[in-house]
C-alpha cells in the first residue's frame, strides 16, 4: 500500500508555489525511520548510522540526520565540503572513497573523519601525505559471491571495491605499527535486499573476520561498518523491509561469534542510502500533453534527466495520479519526457486511471538516487527540491536550475 | 585504424595548461567531414545537415558548423537559446522537439526556426499560441519496424516520436488552409548503422509517401528531413561510414520516387550526431592508481560521471595509452572511476600495454554524447572542453566545473 502524506488540493498549492517538477521529502517519516532504526539497534551501544550522502545530497536533508545523531558517509572531496557545511565534523564522518587523491586524504584528515581505506596499498600514500590517523578502517573484499538463494547479487572477484582478507591482514599490524590505535572493518553486507536472514548470514561472515584478526594479531577491532544494501518494496503489494528482524538477525549472528570470543565489545556501522530516504520522497511533474499514435503517450513537464532510475535502473516506481487515488485503472500508458530519446520514459505499458492534460503525478520511491543522478541532456534543467516540514510547512531546499546555470561553464 | 591528432608530449604539455580530465575536439577533422559530407550529397541542391545539438552542445563546436554553412537541430528551450547564441537563425534552425511547452514554440517561432511537430494534434496549439507558420513539418512514424538484416533495430510502433500516416495524411491540408506554404516530412532513416544499402531502403519509403501526399492532396513536400542514424565504428578494425556509397543509395531511392513524379524538387536535410563529431572527439584522463585486488583495477582521475558512454549504452571505446601506441598488450585491465558504484568502469577485461600511473589514457569516439550526458554523482564534477584547432594551438571551449557550481542550487 503506497501513501501520500498530502492531499490533492495541498499539492496544487505547493506546485502553484514552486512550479513543477520537483521532489518533495517528507520531514516527519525521515526523522521516524531514522528512529525506529537506531531503536532497533538499542542492543548495540556504539550503533551509528551514517547517511550515504551520494544518494541525497542535500543540504536540508543532510540536516536532519545530523540532527537526528547520524554520521554522514563521504565518498569525494565535494561530499566532504558538503557534510562541513552541513555541521558534521570528526568521527561524524566517514570517508568511504575509492580511487582517492591526495587532495581528498588531506582534507578528510583536517575535518578529523574516518579514513575508510579501499586499497590496502594506500597505507604509503596516507602515510606521505597525513600521516597515519589514531582511527583507521579498511574495506574488506571476500572474493565470494553475494548470493540470495541461488542467485548471485555481487561477484566480488569482480567487485572494483575493496582488498582481499590476506591483503588486510597484512595491513592491519602495518598500520599498528605506523601509530593508528583504533581500527574498523568495513564490508558490505546486502545488495537491496529485505529478507532478515539474509543480512544476518552475511553479517555473521564480516564478524568472523574480526574474531579472526584479533585471534592472529591480538588487534581488537572497534568497530564494524556493515555499509548499505537493505532495500525497498517499490510495488504497492510487497512489504518493506522489517528492520527489527534485520537487527535481530544481525545480533544473533553478532553473539555467536563476537560475543563467543575474547574481543571487546564491537559498534556496528552502516551507511544506508536508499532505506533512509527512498520511500519518503516523491518526484512530482505534471502532464501536458497526452499522444495518440500507435499507442497513447503521456508527455510530462519533466523529462529522465531530472529522475533517472526508471531509465538507468529500470525500475519500478510506482504513479499516483493525484485525485483519482481510487479510480479504476483503465488504460496502459507510456509515461515519456522530452528527451530526444526513445528511452526516456518515467513508466511502459501502465495501467493507470484516465490521465488528463493537467494532472498531477507523483512517482513514489524517488527519495533517494533521484536527484543525485540528474543530468542536462538535451539543455533539460534539473528540478528543485522542497522539504514538507514536520510542522506542514513547505520549504525550497534545493532551487531549479535555470538558463544561465547550464550555460555558466561554455566559453562562447 | 585509430589515429591520434597529437604526440605524446604535446598532450603532456595541453594536460599541463589545463589539467585532466578533458575532453579535446579536432577543429580540421570536423571541418573536413563536413565538407565530405556536403560534397556527397552535392547531386541535391538543397542539400543541409543541421547538426544536433544534443550531441555536442558546446559553442565552440556549434560554430564551427555555422561557419561550414550547417543548421542546428534543436529540442528544447535552452537547445534554442544555444543555437541563437551561436549565431544561427531563422531556416538555419530546425526545432524538432516532443513533449513541446508553449514557450518553446513562441521562442522557436521568435527565432524563425523550422518547427517540426512530432504530434500532429499539435496543430491547435501552434495556432493558438504563434499561428501556423509559413514552413512547417511534421514527423512521420510509419509505424513498421526498421529491421537491419533480420534484426529489428527500431519498431516504431513502440516509438514515442512522430504520427502516424493517417494522421499526417490529414495534417498537411490542414496546416495548408491555415497559411501554411512550405511543407517538410521528417522521418528517421537510420539507427547508428553504416551499411549504404540500409539507408537507400528507409529513405525510399518516406520519398514515396512524399510522392504519395502530392498525388493524393497536391500538396508538394519542399523538403525531406531524413534525420540522423550513420553510425561511427568503435572498434579499430572496423571500417567508417562510407558517405558517398549512402549518399549514391539515397539518390536512387530518390531518382526512383521522387525523381519519377511530377513533384518539383525536394531538399534533403539530416539532423547527424554522432557522424559529425563522435571520431574527432577524444576524452583524455589521467592514471591516479593501479589496484591489485582480484583483478587488477585501474583508477583514473576522472568518473564515468563525466563520460557515459561505457556505462550507459555498453558502448566500447578504443583505449590509447600516450607513449605506448606501439606497446604489445601484456595485461587485462578494468578502466575504473571513482564512483560509489562498481558499474562505474570504462572499460572491462581490456587487454593493454602495462599501465603505470601517471600515463595519460586517451578514448576514441567520444566527441558526441559525451559531455552532454554528464552528471555530478558522488559529487563529481564535469570535466572541461578543448578545441585543437586548425593551426595548432588548443583553445578552451569549455571550462571545467567547481565545487561552487556543485553547490550553487543548495540552499543551506
Amino acid at each position: 500500500m503506497k501513501t501520500i502524506p498530502f492531499s490533492k488540493s495541498e499539492l496544487e498549492h505547493i506546485a502553484s508555489t514552486f512550479h513543477t517538477p520537483f521532489y518533495i521529502y517528507d520531514e516527519t517519516a525521515i526523522r521516524n525511520n531514522v528512529r525506529r532504526l537506531k531503536n532497533a539497534f538499542q542492543w548495540n551501544p556504539g550503533f551509528k548510522e551514517y547517511f550515504a550522502v551520494k544518494s541525497t545530497p542535500t543540504p536540508g536533508i543532510l540536516k536532519l540526520f545530523k540532527q537526528e545523531g547520524c554520521g554522514a558517509e563521504c565518498a569525494s572531496l565535494t561530499e566532504l565540503m558538503l557534510a562541513e557545511r552541513c555541521g558534521f565534523e570528526g568521527r561524524d564522518i566517514m570517508f568511504t572513497s575509492n580511487v582517492t587523491t591526495v587532495e581528498e586524504y588531506q582534507y578528510a584528515s583536517r575535518l578529523g573523519a574516518i579514513i575508510n581505506l579501499d586499497d590496502a596499498a594506500h597505507i604509503l600514500i596516507l602515510e606521505a601525505c597525513t600521516g597515519i590517523p589514531e582511527t583507521i578502517c579498511f574495506r574488506l573484499n571476500f572474493g565470494d559471491q553475494l548470493k540470495y538463494g541461488e542467485s548471485v547479487l555481487i561477484d566480488f572477484t569482480n567487485s572494483k571495491f575493496g582488498s582481499a582478507k590476506p591483503q588486510l591482514e597484512a595491513a592491519y599490524p602495518a598500520v599498528r605499527n605506523l601509530g593508528a590505535k583504533h581500527f574498523g572493518i568495513h564490508a558490505q553486507f546486502g545488495c537491496h535486499k529485505r529478507n532478515p536472514e539474509f543480512f544476518g548470514i552475511n553479517a555473521r561472515k564480516v564478524f568472523a573476520f574480526a574474531v579472526e584478526l584479533f585471534e592472529k594479531t591480538g588487534i581488537a577491532i572497534d568497530f564494524v561498518n556493515l555499509a548499505g544494501g537493505i532495500g525497498i518494496p517499490y510495488h504497492a503489494e510487497d512489504e518493506p523491509a522489517d528492520i527489527e528482524a534485520i537487527s535481530l538477525q544481525i545480533k544473533a549472528a553478532y553473539d555467536e561469534t563476537i560475543g563467543k570470543s575474547t574481543l571487546p565489545p564491537v559498534s556496528l556501522y552502516t551507511e544506508l542510502g536508499i532505506f533512509m530516504t527512498g520511500p519518503y520522497g516523491y518526484f512530482v511533474s505534471r502532464v501536458l500533453h497526452v499522444k495518440q499514435a500507435y499507442k497513447t503517450f503521456i508527455g510530462l513537464d519533466a523529462s529522465t534527466n531530472s529522475f533517472m532510475s526508471p531509465l538507468r535502473y529500470n525500475n519500478y516506481h510506482h504513479i499516483t495520479i493525484m485525485g483519482k487515488e481510487s479510480a479504476e485503472p483503465v488504460q496502459h500508458y507510456e509515461i515519456t519526457g522530452a528527451l530526444c530519446e526513445d528511452r526516456d520514459r518515467f513508466a511502459t505499458d501502465r495501467l493507470l486511471p484516465k490521465i488528463t492534460e493537467g494532472d498531477l503525478l507523483v512517482f513514489h520511491d524517488a527519495g533517494a538516487y533521484g536527484y543525485s543522478h540528474g543530468n542536462n541532456f538535451n539543455g533539460r534543467l534539473r528540478p528543485a527540491e522542497l522539504l514538507l516540514q514536520c510542522n506542514g510547512d513547505v520549504s525550497l531546499i534545493r532551487r531549479h536550475e535555470t538558463p544561465d546555470d547550464y550555460f555558466s561553464t561554455m566559453i562562447f
